[in-house]
């Protein structure tokens, strides 16, 4: 499958995320200081309102470099790397009109892509070091879902559902299950977990959806028996409507399975989940052995940046409110 | 200026969409089902976990046009319409594996946008009939600040900042003002404005930032007295630092414009707003004539949407915790 | 079945209640006031440190008939009446010598009582018309599960599950379905089903519980295949460890049952169910047909009462604190 | 004064316990199961639905011994031993015919027996050392107000008031001082103190009700003044009209009395008392020497216990929502 | 008894308040002005930070009057008129230098004027037509006691216990009973009360304090029993050591002064008085014949009043913050 | 300038605090034990409801000295010291009558002035080591602003705002900057500033206002560069139509001073300031040299203190709720 946009074009996006897809009064600031004549090397900081992990860094100066010139001067947190509130993250040095309409683009990446690392990372914490996926592309519009899931693994998570989520994060390929839809479509959980199992790569982990149609305890027992030791897991994913996976659910089905004598099959636990349900699992030692998490990731929100001139032509100035000339901050590294 | 993907390039996106973009599940249950030879026509339900606006149905009706066929069957609410929990927004009976792998990137434009829509008629509502700006896309991903920004108006708000934003929504032009970069760069406020009355095309109305050097009620007379009855408002954006624009500011930089002969230059408010504050400002009768509003709706949480099967080859079914059958809803209307 | 004690030996009891079971500073009362040759016909006021309904009051004259005289008096509420905070309730006129050391038994059975009966009210009104049956005696001490069930029958319960609680309360027959016990030795639902059909009178209705094995809804369709149009309905009393019986679940319950075309089966909701539950599934329009309620009644705190000396020979009198005379209260009837 | 009913008759409560105060669904199992000819030998645990101590244990292991055959297996907890939440306290091994209908009483005797230690053992604690007595019996039905007492003793208690409670707990005689019925009558405390100083037996302590008629401290002098070195203690129990017992007025009362002389006459506390007002006065270190509780003992919530079938003819089994099996517990002991 | 300062020498108190009482700051503006030869009309606002009732108009007017000069102009609120939120409570025109070091004795009056004339509104208006006597000078530096006093009646009160509060307040006599130390001192309630009767001018009526020695009840039994029907009324005064005065004594007191025949003795109830506590009295319908109110009225918080010129020979001018020019406010009328 | 009254003519206010100031019922109490011929040597305490700092006891001491002969006996805590709930801080021994009307002024002193004392420690506290100037008498009665100040540095303010103030504690002069209302009349913060260094003394340290007409940061600047070195600081002093001075404003306004080179110059933070903002400046290290605070100090509510007659003529006696006999305090000292 040829891959489409917006990953390809990467000198459309440039010119897309400075022209269509920037507030319109940088265009128009552009026009008015050029109509004026004036333009001024500055130092441009872009700090964070709050704390947590910096992501989008990459991706900002990846954009910074396609429209800067040599002489310019970015420096940069590393991406994933925490930073506190009002941290300066990425600071331009460059004249004005060479990057001023960008800064739509600039703080947007900054701005998502650190809210999503930031949320992975307290699911991750939470999960007491066991493996954490992210699969909520579903819940955010598809432009952004696989850069999402790359953010959330820069926040620790070790797996996400899109291919190209994964590709962007570095990894081999996407995690996934089966969807209750393909099991509705069979009939039959067995039946559609022996058909996944005869038809699927052999490096895709046999995860058996066991929810669908019977009590997920009777229905592991059912799959485990038919699918034997090639089946990694069974996975609870129990509606809201039926309380959500409960602590003693995965007890149980776990008891339930090592009395029937398959220690092996893993329990993977996904529906709803948040950061304060993850550690009420892990404080009553559920025997969990991997989550997936959605929304609590996907629905992140964004850590508002700024982006404020520091000095003009060498020389320290701010608006009101802040202080003139760019704070030192030794964790910023030379990035162009 | 030539205009970049991603609005370009349709083919390309539903390709995207429905691999790199797609949850790799579906795919998964896709060659199962194809490698076992089984397809089947089903009614796929789509609904909300939560009470809203409808938003997102246009973009998801584009992509499923451009993969069915003729034959199968698509209603929906319409664009913007009020939603009830758990309401059926829209609803496709067509053979599973034509639209399967698309229930990412479908679920995910209802997701964001109903998300985005809602938060905006909440606060259209707070401002009681007064304008609202939507400028917060400098806030969120550059990939979807545009998508954000239509949501926005389908919400409510009368304009935006970007102008793929304006240009999805149908508006004639973005709004916008000027960035405090600018007038720094200039120096001064009122020779940043004089600059920018001096080239800025006769349509862009003369809205200028107060707040940069001076306090918002000295820099206002001074504007007010450079400009002229050219001026159509003054901008007040006070930074948090400073305490955000308070109700009083707002009373008294109207009454000092009042009392200088004044009279017709608007007061423009942002910085932080939230419904809750504009509630406020409404309440206290503050003399605002028009608000911009940025986190609070650009940050709204997606609301989470949930494709369901609910017949196959004309039976009801549906997973443990749904009831079978396709619900009726008569608001829904045939759209494909 | 020859029925035991307590019930049997009143006179037995009488003793036991004024003596064994009485608090012993009212013996010592009842012997330093004959030692000292004084005795005087006093008023004594029974009331209630709360409102709700007073109970037990048909027990109470019972005892008191069995050691009053001729010429004392007694008046009371009747049985079940509603009472009001502080209200008098009981009121005895004779010579103290003659119950003083009942005051123990006395208090004790409108306590416990009228504690019962309100709760059940409560319960009985959030079911808003629906039949509600006790079966708590198993929470409490098995010397007063049935008076408890007769309590609950005064406040509006429709049924008890003990034999002796529903003589007590003049029904006909005690309610219930069947034990988890019994189908787990049966190893089937289905098949502990039929033997139950099999072998029960023809006036025990069939309510088969359907969450001892499988899920509730695939239970619920098993066994009403398996019954037929004898069944008159599925209990559901989902444990507690699976979230308890939610309002999806019953609607999902009522709705296959329906497509299957068992629309004559019942729902009986129980497990952990409280006034506020109870509250929660009709504000959702659950379609429950009868709720079974334990804990939420035979848990119910005591409603304190006090007996106060308020005459003396005629004369008002009053400790401390309290107003001295017997209170009017009109609407207390003459008893014995 | 010859002992009633309930507690003589043995073999009559048996019968009663297992016919008239036991749940008709028991019944109904057991002769559907004999109908069927079916029988099995099973495990069954009682359980805790809450932390406490386990009371009730000694009462259902009598029960259990008068039904139960030599070869079955019974193991509990010690009476008044800690219980964890959901801790066995009781394991039977038997023919599920010889005991199932006796689940009922089984598990109540544990529910509000341990119920009312636990209560007890938290007032116990907040104490802090000083005797806590339980006369709360004239607030519960005077069945079980006996019970109740001997409960509480096992919770740690030190006395109680019926004469049935302190039987069955041990004790040589019940404790109590005087009924404020007995000071009215008198028309005078230090009258009514009198007679009873001259007609109660040597081993009757002389504490006297000191707030019948006077304020507590004036009277306290005029008692401790009449009766002399006989008097043991001045009960405090001033009603809630009055505001309760204070922590200033039990020192001002000890003050007083030791002003006047009378350091060796206690100060009883009493009325309306509570773990955490006495605490209360605990922390303010009122010389108070002994508390009398009712209310929040008697009224103690019972804690619900589950009696669960874990084997049958040795198989691991369980109901959903529990693991299959009878769970460890190393403290459970053979009983008989 | 003579009378002595602060309220005789009037030309005195005028010095004081622009000297020795002034922030310094105003005596450095007045020094810095002269100095520089400048002085200027100002229209001076003093308005309140919060709603209540102005008081201290009157006195801060008679300071104006020693100060100003024919040809200023003074105008004000009523004494005791309801004010708004920052409303406009008195204004002056006059030269600056005329009255400028007058501010903090100014303000001062106003804010501790108004603030316990607010207070004691609250109280009156929650005694719903019962009155209210101010009687906490004692918890004030004596200076302002009297002062408050007059505030309190400004504010509803209908009796104050000071001589010299009352005569501010243009009340015939100040209200009161008798301490607690006299009738220590006397040794017995009875036998103060009688020298009292005895000693007293007619006019004084007799109240006598129930609380000293004896219980409430008891000792308004025996006080009114020796008094005959020159006893005026009871005061309950409860210490809070004893849980003050309750609803339920008040009652009771009541109820045993009218079974003894004396209907017409009145209940004054005192001791820790709140609004909050006369609500709840009033809602239990509880028989007091007159409240007298300490703490809740003097310690009420000042209500900070701010003085802020508005205009300048004529022409509207305001600090930062302050809109220029006096605001309209009908209701102030010309005094001065 | 002469100093006025109150502080001058002290046997004038010997006489007013026993009579016009006093309540009423005190001068009947005397009146009463005169005319009965009655008079007891008493020793009284004056103890506090609450903790905190001790002051007035200097004031109250005085007025006793005025009234008490030879052979009387004060012991008090030292002015300033700890109290402790309930501790006694003055007792008195003489004859009842030679003290008793004086009840109300020596309550009032203590009540007043330890509540401003106790708050100041608190505001003190809260600045950590950073000098706080009261100056808020102009919140309160000008008859009793000084005593608050005095008060104020009692609690360990090193400066206040009135010279009475500062004479009766001690310090050699008041603290004070300028008014607004100067500012306002030069028509310039700069022309005001230049004026005020012009004619003050030069004992008076330059200390500028600089929110008058222009945002705190430019007019700080603006004042600097005028005035030099003899510049001693800026009072930030931003009102809360304004937001109130922030911890972000302080920031900004030392780095922009620092940046012109203007480091000695100090910044003096006013304005509604509470403990609570002040612990968050220093939680922030907001580089603050001086915090003045008004209405936190001046509206401190009063600490009730209550006077009791602990013994007469040598022996313990108390009112009901108390204990008989002066509690032993090893803290209190003879001081008449």
């Amino acid at each position: 499958m040829k891959e489409a946009t917006p990953q390809r074009a990467t000198s459309e996006l440039v010119d897309y995320f400075g022209g269509p897809a920037s507030d319109i009064y940088f265009q128009r600031a552009h026009d008015t200081l050029a109509a004026a004549g004036i333009d001024a090397i500055v130092t441009m900081d872009y700090f964070s309102s709050g704390a947590g992990l910096a992501c989008g860094v990459a991706e900002a100066v990846r954009l910074l470099g396609a429209v800067l010139k040599s002489g310019d001067d970015v420096s940069a947190l590393a991406e994933g790397e925490p930073m506190a509130e009002r941290e300066t993250v990425l600071r331009v040095r460059a004249p004005y009109s060479r990057f001023g309409v960008y800064e739509t683009a600039l703080l947007g990446m900054l701005s998502s892509c650190s809210g999503w690392a930031t949320a992975a990372r307290e699911i991750v914490d939470a999960a007491a070091g066991k493996p954490v996926i992210s699969y909520g592309a579903r819940h955010i519009h598809p432009l952004v879902g696989p850069v999402m899931e790359y953010s959330a693994i820069i926040g620790g998570c070790v797996g996400c559902a899109t291919p190209r989520g994964a590709a962007l994060a570095g990894l081999k390929a996407p995690s996934g299950t089966m969807p209750h839809a393909m099991i509705l479509i069979f009939g039959d959980t067995v039946t559609a977990a022996k058909a996944f199992d005869a038809h699927m790569p052999v490096e895709v982990p046999r995860i058996v959806l066991v929810d669908t149609f019977k009590d997920e305890a009777e229905e592991s027992l059912r799959v485990a028996d038919a699918i034997g030791n090639r089946l990694r897991g069974v996975r609870l994913d129990t509606p809201k409507e039926r309380g959500h996976v409960t602590v003693d659910l995965v007890h149980e089905v776990r008891a339930r399975l090592d009395q029937a004598g398959h220690k092996s099959v893993g329990i993977y636990v996904s529906g709803g989940l948040t950061a304060e349900r993850i550690r009420e699992f892990e404080a009553a030692k559920a025997p969990v052995d991997s989550y997936g998490v959605g929304m609590a990731i996907a629905a992140a929100r964004p850590i508002a940046f700024t982006a404020d001139i520091k000095e003009i032509a060498g020389k320290p100035i701010a608006k009101r409110g802040r202080i003139p000339g760019a704070a030192q901050n030794l964790r910023l590294r030379r990035v162009l």
